[in-house]
């Protein structure tokens, strides 16, 4: 294990951490919070630790796919304790653990909370909440990538370890060129947002951290009914940027290149598209009876589907108390999840369109045991090593889910509150059913829960591996051999 | 598709059931009970139509793994429909969606009931009731096999659809002697059961009925309380044997061999038990404070655990009012399921190991992506094809259980309620949680839930992919093909 490189990546990525911490710090100025102080505090904590990684660049740059895990799980890690720091000593979130929840669930882009009023948070704390989403929305070693040229052609597997989706296709040959791409195009997408937020009469800050929120699919709001009290217009904007943000970043490079045609016929994209008219057509029919006026009903269902699915986790109105049918529906979506290669969570639908796939095929294979069949998406036909990896995702994760779900249950009063809050977290979506519900919050749970639950949230957003191979033993004994040596 | 051989089986298997149906009918006219009748025309009629089945015997007799899968599916639909017929002519299930659901749920050894007042029935149909378990445990088509030497050497093929467990293994070379073998072994265990019960005082009707429930771990019960009147010792007893029946019974036929060690030293044999001791030990700390006695705890714990992992059913107590950590236990014993081999259902104890190699292999091999690793289970390799199957298992496990909540959900009140009806029935277990909880019943349902769950029960017996390929238009494309020719 190359911990040299690895080393040098976590001080870059705290470093850069510093330069974000920065941002709620103005903002805390402008308003004349005394909050502000402690994320400069913070920005300085982290921009010293982030320097004396790189001081002593490392001669060895090569890397392979096990360090780029060990790397992107590490970072994440050092990225969350410090980013947790200001809320620390602003004493906003007195308690480490708390502080900690709360900046996992921003960067992983989950949106559950421990607080239960959030409007008594400062600007610049909510600011930085917001801010979080964003970030970790498209990734931040993807934004080290697209910043910082670096040596030797195995960045690819820093992405791949961030990235979500079975496989990740480089947009263009070069990785630093396709980090750019991709975050020219998730800027570009926020700014189009914010204007329209703006044009639909929302106050500025509202507008900035509500358009964080959506498009890292992330769900954290800035008020305790979060998105109840906006126009039908807002919602509709900002129902529709989710379903956006939940569209692999592809198609919408294909978009720039003018393939229009090749950019609307993928498979994933497609299925994606029809999941959210579907749900929302039957959650609509199921719920409109206790609404009864077809724009609201409408409008709840497709902000709801759009909501859970892209596991952003805003809500429009307390949808734990529609019929069951329609909870099992945004259930399953929970854990479908959005697009690959987006910047929502969950299996993916490409995922799940290759799982179905390999389901049909076994059943053919019955009849025709001797023929070897090929799994095909978009016309191509996939490697078997990524139906086996997929394969593997999906027993991995039922496994963790089930072990977490036993943990959680130690903590809570009924089975669908530990049931839910695992899958709100694992998929990192925000809220669950019953005690973690849309109008609750997370921060009765004791602080083991609160570990697990954190764990979770890393795990899911990693996209399990990453975080699970920090607990093989040969990723620190053969450290400790290197150093022997 | 070669229906004549599959005609030829279903005649078969509807004119054993015919002899089935004549014991619930001497039962009947033993106790004086106008229901025996029903019990000797359901008889009739199944015999009639079983003869017509094998009047002319085929002269092709070679099947492969296909024509096993839809004779078994066939076979186990058949049987459903014509055991119910009893329940419809006596009257005493008078609706035949009741009827067929009661059926299926005991052939299928699950034991969910729609019945509010088990007790109100005669003799005749409790006895017919807990008789289905015991012939759906080991398998209808086992016991043909067992007794009708059938030509040509591909009866395996059924064997195999309908045994559970990822890979069966002949006991001995010749098919008809390891259902012979398996068939001994089953009746010997089920004698010394009933024996040890009326030594513990149950009445002999009692020990019959519910000997056959353990047996075939199948759950039906013939007092409304369950087994919860039942004294602690006959407790004791019956929890014990669900756990003996929930055993591979390769594991018995190798301690007939006196290969004792061998016996003991598998995998899966020990991971089942320590499972169980785990949980046990789990429950009774977690349920200790709400009850009190160390006996009882200890009973309770063993008992629910011994009934739900074997999936069983049967209740000791309403472990309903037991906190969520012992809930959240026992939903994951529902899923984790008995031994391949043995009369339990679930995904099987050797599947889970599998997968959990399988998802540790993945993690692996990041760390050396070139090498080949190979998965083993009792120190022999495990072929590549037996993980993707299990693998394609799980994924179709998943996608149906969805699927199956989801149309549920239309007919409940509560998300719990429709998640454990699809877990009860899927897995063979009987009763689940809240609105289907111990001691309740499923006759709330309408008929197109109850033909839902009667899929899913069926679905589960035969481990899906038996019952999945009838949905595949090839098994009846190819006979009208060879029609027109």
């Amino acid at each position: 294990m190359n911990f040299r490189i690895i080393n040098y990546i976590l001080g870059w990525v705290l470093i850069i951490e510093a330069a974000f911490l920065l941002m709620p710090f103005f903002v805390g100025l402008y308003c004349g919070e005394s909050s502000a102080t402690a994320f400069l505090i913070g920005a300085a904590i982290s921009a010293a630790v982030g320097t004396l990684f790189v001081i002593k660049k490392p001669k060895d740059t090569v890397f392979f796919i096990k360090e780029g895990f060990v790397a992107v799980a590490l970072s994440w890690i050092a990225l969350s304790t410090f980013g947790a720091l200001p809320f620390v000593i602003s004493g906003e979130i007195p308690k480490f653990i708390d502080a900690l929840f709360e900046t996992v669930s921003g960067f992983t882009t989950t949106g559950s909370s421990i607080l239960s009023d959030v409007e008594a948070l400062s600007h610049a704390s909510l600011f930085w909440r917001s801010f979080t989403h964003w970030i970790g929305g498209m990734g931040v070693l993807v934004f080290l990538l697209a910043v910082l040229p670096m040596a030797g052609g195995s960045q690819m597997h820093l992405m791949r370890a961030e990235s979500p989706g079975p496989s990740v296709s480089k947009l263009v040959p070069k990785t630093q060129y396709t980090a750019i791409i991709l975050y020219g195009i998730y800027i570009l997408l926020t700014i189009i947002q914010f204007i329209l937020l703006i044009i639909g009469g929302m106050p500025i800050f509202d507008a900035i951290t509500i358009t964080f929120g959506t498009a890292g699919t992330g769900g954290f709001g800035i008020k305790n009914d979060s998105i109840a009290s906006y126009s039908p217009y807002c919602q509709w904007i900002i129902a529709a940027f989710m379903v956006i943000f939940g569209v692999n970043f592809n198609v919408y490079f294909l978009m720039l290149l003018k393939r229009f045609k090749q950019a609307i016929s993928g498979e994933e994209f497609r299925t994606y598209l029809g999941l959210v008219a579907g749900s929302t057509a039957l959650i609509a029919y199921n719920i409109y009876k206790n609404c009864n006026m077809v724009e609201g009903t409408l409008r709840h269902a497709f902000f709801q589907v759009a909501s859970i699915m892209t596991t952003t986790g805003f809500a429009s109105t307390d949808y734990e108390i529609w019929p069951s049918f329609s909870h099992v529906i945004l259930v399953l979506l929970m854990f479908i999840g959005a697009s690959a290669g987006s910047t929502g969570g969950g299996i993916k639908v490409s995922r799940i369109i290759l799982l179905a796939k390999r389901a049909r095929q076994e059943i053919r294979h019955y009849f025709h045991p001797k023929r070897v069949t090929k799994i095909h998406l978009d016309g191509k036909v996939v490697e078997s090593e990524v139906i086996k990896t997929t394969s593997a995702y999906l027993i991995t994760y039922v496994l963790l889910f089930a072990a977490s779900v036993l943990l959680i249950s130690l903590n809570t009063a009924d089975t669908t509150t530990a049931f839910t809050a695992v899958a709100a977290t694992i998929n990192n979506i925000g809220p669950g059913l019953a005690q973690v519900g849309p109008t609750d919050n997370f921060g009765f749970f004791n602080a083991f829960s609160k570990s697990v639950l954190i764990f979770d949230m890393l795990v899911g957003r990693l996209e399990l591996f990453p975080m699970l191979i920090l607990f093989n033993p040969n990723v620190w004994f053969s450290k400790r051999i290197k150093k022997n040596i």
